[in-house]
């Protein structure tokens, strides 16, 4: 058994990696090579907390077996600790033998920037060169690198309701990525000034209202709906999922389970389900085409699958161990 | 985070300790101070395996949360790896962050072997001298040391159908044990030949025909059921259950649901449902009395509980964080 921190997984790990990862994740998921429970919740009134238990299996021609914990503490923020740790426990499917423990808080970072990734590589143009960025909070530096490893961007804008957030995010991002792409990085003050001349949307909030004006999306544009993850979050503009030619979701079970962003419209009837292309993995698969025009409007939603932990995780630990990486134990 | 190995574990937390634990997670299991959910289980029938995940709490003055994961995999004898490999994630319940990862096969063995020692200690007679132990296998160490630890024993016969592994199994007892206890150890060519004579039965297989013959059971004796653990296994003899003036079970809707010495008499009828006294939780919480003479002749049936698992493992990393024992993790 082996434990991998943050620092371990990155330096063995590329976000290229991840997004080949999260891709066989998704066509082995769409192919039902899956085995994903619904989650275990314990609930901890006492401390106003919840600790979710997801185990799951992936087949295909390299099985792969997981659990991911993470737990939902709101007061954990007022200790100066993570509202929502995460631990992933990778297990080899051969003998159910625990492998490794991850750092679950980056390798769902990870995973979830690597699963736009996915979609960006698969549905942008692939001349897009700009890129605006909505909700530079936890989850967002790994989505601006999926988005930067994906497409050769020129200008990617960042937009946050606080400035100041916004401007520490570029700081951190040019000092992240300076060495490996040549992407300027600039703040917006609305993500209305932009959303009309940028190639790629990606909002990556928990809004409950949409995150921009849908009606000022140009034909062509990319959009990434990623922070979004219950059926009362909605930070896709209705006008724009009208408005698309395209909309892939990671997997439709939790997508119309979860994702308020497209449950909200569905019940209206703003938006009716057959404007649902369907899942990204038939997309990997070539079972379904994606994007047939350069003017072409695409949205991408995903709610997540412990099938991309998993898989991510598994080769992560086969990279592991072929380079002896992370801290071996017993 | 630490990892705490089965050395490490030996060296912080003695079976004294296992069984107060015990003791307490059952306590408060009778109470209705825990949430066990049911537990998961992920096939994986490419590998003829499967992986089962256990989260659950437990409350009272000092709340404990963890996940065991237990990984059943046939195959893995062959490849000389264990059978049913475990591992226990202990969480911190005011935080939900990961604190430890403990080695659960022997967390298992040591609170399996502690549930039996507070079962032997609450309902043997004081002055028990003589025991009995069938099935000398992976369980039956901490077996044989919960029942040295709660009574002053001369000497305890081991029996197993292999003659020589009950002779193996013998020497490990005396080079564990014999500067801790000045017990005598011998084997038995068949349990009958001494079940008339001693003071308490401890079974622990996974026969499905009773290890003994209940007709030579005399009063006083103690019998603990430990190895039994589904509907279609039964060690314990009938007659034993029908000789006994107290049977108790570690929870009832566990020996209802999965104890076949309990559920095949039950269904069958030569076993009234009143004759199971309750929860060893209720004795220990004084709700209701246990050996009321010499003479009685007690049952303790156990098929296990993951409050076991938390409430020890929680204890185990309270004392590893105290004395620094175990690999600290970043």
């Amino acid at each position: 058994m082996r434990y991998l921190s943050k620092a371990n997984i990155q330096s063995l790990f590329t976000m290229t990696q991840a997004i080949q990862a999260d891709k066989l994740a998704l066509s082995l998921s769409t192919k039902g090579d899956t085995t994903i429970p619904l989650r275990t919740n314990v609930d901890i009134p006492k401390y106003n907390g919840q600790s979710l238990t997801m185990p799951g299996y992936v087949g295909g021609a390299s099985p792969a077996l997981g659990i991911k914990i993470i737990s939902i503490y709101p007061d954990n923020l007022a200790k100066d600790l993570p509202s929502s740790p995460a631990t992933m426990i990778a297990l080899d499917a051969k003998t159910g033998i625990v492998s490794a423990i991850l750092d679950g808080t980056y390798l769902t970072q990870l995973r979830t920037g690597a699963v736009q990734g996915a979609a960006t590589d698969l549905l942008a143009r692939q001349d897009a060169k700009t890129a605006l960025l909505i909700g530079p909070g936890g989850q967002a530096m790994t989505q601006l690198e999926a988005m930067l490893t994906v497409r050769n961007l020129k200008l990617v804008y960042i937009f946050d309701r606080d400035q100041k957030r916004a401007q520490a995010f570029v700081q951190r991002a040019k000092t992240n990525f300076q060495t490996k792409f040549t992407t300027a990085f600039a703040t917006v003050t609305s993500p209305n000034e932009v959303v009309a001349k940028v190639d790629i949307i990606t909002t990556v909030t928990t809004a409950k209202q949409p995150t921009f004006d849908g009606s000022l999306v140009q034909p062509g544009t990319h959009i990434n709906g990623v922070g979004a993850y219950t059926p009362a979050m909605q930070e896709l503009p209705v006008a724009a999922l009208q408005k698309a030619d395209h909309i892939f979701v990671d997997t439709l079970a939790g997508a119309l389970a979860e994702a308020g962003d497209l449950m909200m419209p569905l019940a209206t009837g703003e938006l009716a389900k057959s404007a649902i292309d369907g899942e990204l993995g038939a997309l990997v698969n070539q079972d379904i085409p994606g994007r047939q025009s350069p003017t072409d409007i695409t949205v991408f939603k995903t709610v997540g699958t412990a099938a991309l932990d998993i898989v991510v995780a598994d080769q992560i630990v086969k990279a592991a161990e072929a380079q002896h990486i992370g801290v071996e134990l017993q």
